[in-house]
């Protein structure tokens, strides 16, 4: 049995579509086992409604609730007993759970994960990196997008071995290509970082590094993977979904603004409804905390429970492709090869 | 008269962009003098074709063209020759004119007019500002977005300070909402230089901070000017043009996928052709280069006709509100408050 356990709480949705989305996950996976983490009575008065294989789904009480409202580091701190942490403190005691869903506070997430949960051997720091589909139907990885600020080239190389991995593991992206986010796309173009950054990522074997890309190129469906600090990484994520929605909301307006165009977009209507439906990021799974022992994803706020399914349907093709051990072993190479190079 | 320099090299459409913006915008501005800098031969025939008041025309001969293959430094120090360091240098040997405008490249226009034009007295380091337009129908500023990469707090204070200034002399928008571009919107949040930044901007008279800013904010018209370091403002503008596009040429191609979707767009044609409009950034002007003692505007480099007149006519409208002297008062004013801060 692969066992995970799934925050039930402090989702818009919750604790319903935790709780749905881990019972369609049942179904998918034969030998998945669900861990459900929240207010006993609450889930158990949900569950009773539902068929499911109750050999393979068990609930850990836990009382109280991390909001976002709460500051992350006095969450983690001060409420023991909310379901975000008691899920992190039995991952972290029970060595048969493999992995966490949480659709919770990213902030405490990432704290409380950082603080009871080690990293993989040899990870200096563990990194976001959520998914986003491009226009030729792929999707594109960035990491980081807002653990990491202040960070060394050394880290963007992790950044890119942990990502590339997990698009391997994850998506089944064979030999993603990798991009330095970049102001140009000139070897010799940006800071200080990114210099560095160039040359070492060209030599790390275990990646394929495709050179400098811009902002611009994310879409486009070129690189699988952007490496980033997480202050730009944060930018790029949220001024491409910021423009995305305020153009399908300008759409909207517009549509809406005369009878002509309500009827044109009447005939267009499976294909306006396509375009939304691919812009869901409900369908693309959750953020991945990458280099901690043990899987953790995030899921967003306001997942449904098919969302809540997929960032399941994530954690556990990463543990089948044995995800920590691939960082853990490509890490280790590195480290060797740049010994190899100090002893030369 | 006000006379300003064009560089009739460089751009896509050089030198006819160039040349008909410029007689355009003589007809929208009684008192303006163009000198139109490039190969003498090629200018005098096109404007041989074309009406225009030819005692507010005049052509300073460049036989050379820096080309966006130029590396910006080899390119200043070698094409001395070129339009482009030709409306330099005249730019800064003749006090009667006030500025000037280019399509050519971006990395040469800024070394050069950092090595060749002055700073405005108490600029630290010139910055670029950029504009686009917003879903409500205004705009909105972001400086810097390349010029400047490894920066101080003090450095975003002024960037605020000229960014407003300009937006109030080109644009008219008299009291400007600056952001602070940064992972959150919390106070606390972001790296040691957001961190410090925001008190710094709290407390300048000279501005009106609306405190930080995330990149999904940009197009909703909340923030006037976008404050930010050059790297995160870069991968902003170009996160935002690239998804934006991106989704235009997504639509298209959903559009001739199917008659059905062929027929809706026909109805709708009006609407769509109004949205690209709305996303032509050639109706919004060029990027002004912030902090130099003579006004520099760049253009994009496939600015036609009508977007070298928006450039001409941004320039103007800052030379006539006194751009350069306002930016200089209200930097004086902040160096006196914190020399008498450190008197107290």
């Amino acid at each position: 049995m692969r066992k995970i356990v799934i925050d039930c709480a402090g989702g818009d949705n919750s604790p319903n579509a935790p709780i749905e989305g881990a019972l369609s996950a049942l179904e998918k996976f034969p030998d998945l086992y669900v861990i459900l983490c929240g207010k006993e009575e609450e889930i158990s008065s949900i569950l009773s409604e539902k068929a499911y294989d109750g050999g393979r789904v068990e609930i850990l009480n836990a009382s109280d609730v991390i909001t976002c409202h709460d500051k992350p580091t006095d969450a983690v701190r001060l409420k023991k007993d909310s379901s975000m942490m008691r899920s992190l403190k039995l991952l972290r005691e029970d060595d048969g759970i493999f992995g966490m869903v949480s659709t919770g506070s990213t902030g405490a997430l990432v704290c409380g994960a950082t603080l009871r949960i080690g990293r993989i051997k040899g990870v200096i720091r563990p990194a976001f990196c959520p998914i986003l589909p491009t226009m030729d139907g792929g999707i594109v990885g960035i990491c980081d997008t807002g653990a990491n600020i202040d960070i060394t080239p050394e880290h963007l190389r992790q950044f890119a071995v942990m990502g590339s991995l997990y698009l391997r593991c994850a998506f089944g992206v064979e030999s993603p290509n990798v991009g330095l986010l970049n102001i140009g796309t000139e070897a010799e173009k940006g800071d200080a970082l990114r210099k560095e950054a160039y040359p070492l990522l060209s030599e790390t074997e275990e990646i394929r590094f495709g050179g400098n890309m811009e902002a611009r190129e994310l879409l486009e469906g070129k690189f699988d993977l952007v490496c980033c600090d997480g202050f730009s990484g944060n930018v790029l994520i949220k001024a491409t979904e910021g423009a995305c929605l305020e153009m399908l909301k300008k759409l909207k307006k517009d549509i809406f603004s005369s009878w002509k165009n309500k009827l044109g977009a009447f005939i267009m209507r499976k294909m306006f409804a396509e375009t939304k439906e691919f812009m869901n990021y409900q369908n693309y799974g959750g953020s991945v905390l990458l280099g901690t022992s043990k899987v953790i994803v995030k899921g967003h706020g306001s997942s449904d429970a098919r969302a809540v399914c997929a960032c399941i349907s994530q954690a556990y093709r990463m543990e089948s492709a044995s995800y920590v051990e691939c960082v853990e072993d490509a890490l280790l190479k590195i480290e060797q090869r740049n010994r190899e190079k100090e002893n030369v």
